[in-house]
């Protein structure tokens, strides 16, 4: 008999909130003879405060042991910017080389956009997850005086970049339109820049069916809000992927649909998904946040797994609960969670 | 009697069509006791081309002895990626301290905008132009080979930030809304973005009139197109700077009427303006280009040498000139030109 054995990490602000609706459609969706055991991890603001941990070997050594983590949002006003983030979630994508860092952005019908017009969006971006300038390289001397100097350093390899690019070939590959695009900036970060276009030219030859284009990441945010429809697949590094899916996610139904994963493809560990949101303090513990990134996590999770029947389930359910918002009340976390619920089991 | 010399940098591609509609404005402009002289530099791809030379210590010190400096846009196909962009255009910005790059964005009435809505769109980018990833910093080792590693440093100093936090306080104080943010990626960058955000929070105090907020770069690329009307003066590094005003830009108007100064504030050096857009070489040749962004250019530039009321009129005739265009045929380079240099006279 099959099982999934998740890590769930709520964490902090609406992280709870989501997570509690993704883990009831989660179950609502899977079939009988899976057996689902979740494990609850407590990471996050109040526990880095109790204890002044973000996350330890300890931690790492039970999380390793999951096929899968579901996480929330992580970050709280009351820790110092930077904490968090680089001690937990980079720390994180970082220790279980979540080198593909896969964020689908559709645009579906009845959602609404910032766009004039009714673009129609339907893209994947497969952003480089453990290199680029969120390595922490870099450091800073003579801080706090006239004279500070602090340096970020990108570090980019062709076996980090080599990785990720040919993900990407694969999935355009598998996708009816079979398109990608690079984005970078190789006309001002040369060194870099040249890495990751001579690379991507080179695994090219090897799809000779995908048709490529390469555009300057500044380029790209004007595509993305002109003619979005004209993505298929992209590729691109580290920080430019942390922007280009936030614009991607703003203009196809907002960072309330925009879900996530951290892959590692080997499965030597496991992969993590998320909501692309933050942890959204302000709205926290009212049952306002919109629980339908976290839900699309889910799927992302598990089409990871092998479940794509379930997967597609909950994709559709989604577009149809998207679909029927127009006009109506705004309604709770948990009541878009319960609607969902019904509507995967259906 | 009063004099402008000018040294005009016409380029590669479109930048030769939209230049000489942007002289043509200023020369309509000027009031007749102002002498104009203009040196016109052919630099750009086809003296790389010729002489392999893309700004040599001479080219410098020619252009040091101009009042301020018209470029149209440099980059060509033919030239690899990178050597016109380091060589010529960052090689100027660094050499003559082009540390605050200001772009305007408002969005005209009459013009479109792929927003849905009508947004009311007026700000102003202060991107900083002499640091971050921009310097150069950085190199390869094991070139070609599966071992690569490609680095590129942001190298950010005290003296660079706060002279840039500066000059955007003052210019958020000048303005009625009297609003600032900051834009970083400090929850990352950590050792830069503690650099930006401290210097930053320390002049705020300075300007007790001006409001101010911190975000994320990601979450900026958001609001420019969801709230675009929150945005007053932006501050921001080099890098960050590049991508937001690309995307500025293309939502109030589009990059056709994108105005750019690189602005050195001591006047130790002379100042340059230029169109956000590039080179465009698929249209070059066919007077198809918009000259407006460079006719905003003039405009910049005549305000920072203190022609205030010439430098209104340009502004007052492009507003015209949009708010006119919709459902009319479309006009040459040389006839927008023509229509904008009899308003700015009349
Ligand atoms: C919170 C932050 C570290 C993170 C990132 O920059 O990757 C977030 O913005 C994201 O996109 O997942
Ligand atoms: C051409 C390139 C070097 C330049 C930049 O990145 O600054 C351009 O994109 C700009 O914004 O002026």
């Amino acid at each position: 008999s099959r099982s999934i054995n998740l890590a769930v990490i709520p964490g902090d602000g609406i992280g709870q909130e989501v997570v509690a609706e993704g883990l009831k459609v989660l179950s609502a969706v899977l079939p009988q003879d899976v057996k689902l055991e979740t494990e609850e991890y407590d990471f996050g603001a109040r526990r880095y405060h109790a204890t002044g941990e973000t996350l330890t070997d300890a931690d790492l050594d039970a999380l390793k042991r999951h096929d899968a983590i579901l996480l929330g949002a992580i970050g709280d006003p009351s820790v110092p910017s930077g904490v968090l983030e680089r001690g937990f979630l980079l720390k994180l994508r970082f220790a279980f080389d979540h080198h593909v860092n896969l964020r689908p952005s559709k645009l579906l019908p009845g959602v609404a956009t910032p766009l004039a017009g009714e673009p129609e969006i339907d893209f994947v971006v497969v952003r480089e997850g453990t290199e680029g300038p969120y390595t922490g390289n870099g450091g800073t001397i003579r801080k706090g005086t006239e004279h500070e100097v602090a340096t970020e350093v990108s570090v980019n390899t062709a076996f980090g970049v080599e990785r990720v690019v040919r993900d990407a070939f694969a999935r355009a590959q598998a996708r009816p339109r079979k398109k990608l695009a690079l984005i970078h900036k190789n006309n001002v970060l040369t060194f870099a820049g040249h890495l990751w276009t001579n690379i991507f030219n080179k695994v090219a030859e090897e799809f000779p069916e995908v048709t490529t284009e390469y555009m300057h990441v500044d380029a790209a945010t004007i595509y993305l809000v002109t003619q979005p429809e004209r993505f298929d697949v992209i590729v691109t590094d580290n920080l430019f992927g942390d922007i280009v899916t936030d614009l991607a996610a703003a203009v196809s139904g907002g960072i309330g649909v925009a879900a996530s994963g951290n892959i590692n493809p080997s499965g030597e560990f496991p992969s993590m998904f998320e909501p692309v949101h933050g942890s959204a303090p302000d709205i926290a513990g009212q049952g306002k946040a919109d629980p339908t990134a976290t839900v699309l996590s889910v799927a992302l999770l598990l089409r990871h797994l092998g479940y794509e029947a379930e997967a597609a389930r909950i994709d559709e359910a989604v577009a149809a609960d998207l679909s029927e918002r127009t006009g109506k009340p705004a309604r709770s976390t948990s009541e878009i969670g319960d609607a969902l619920a019904v509507r995967v089991a259906g």
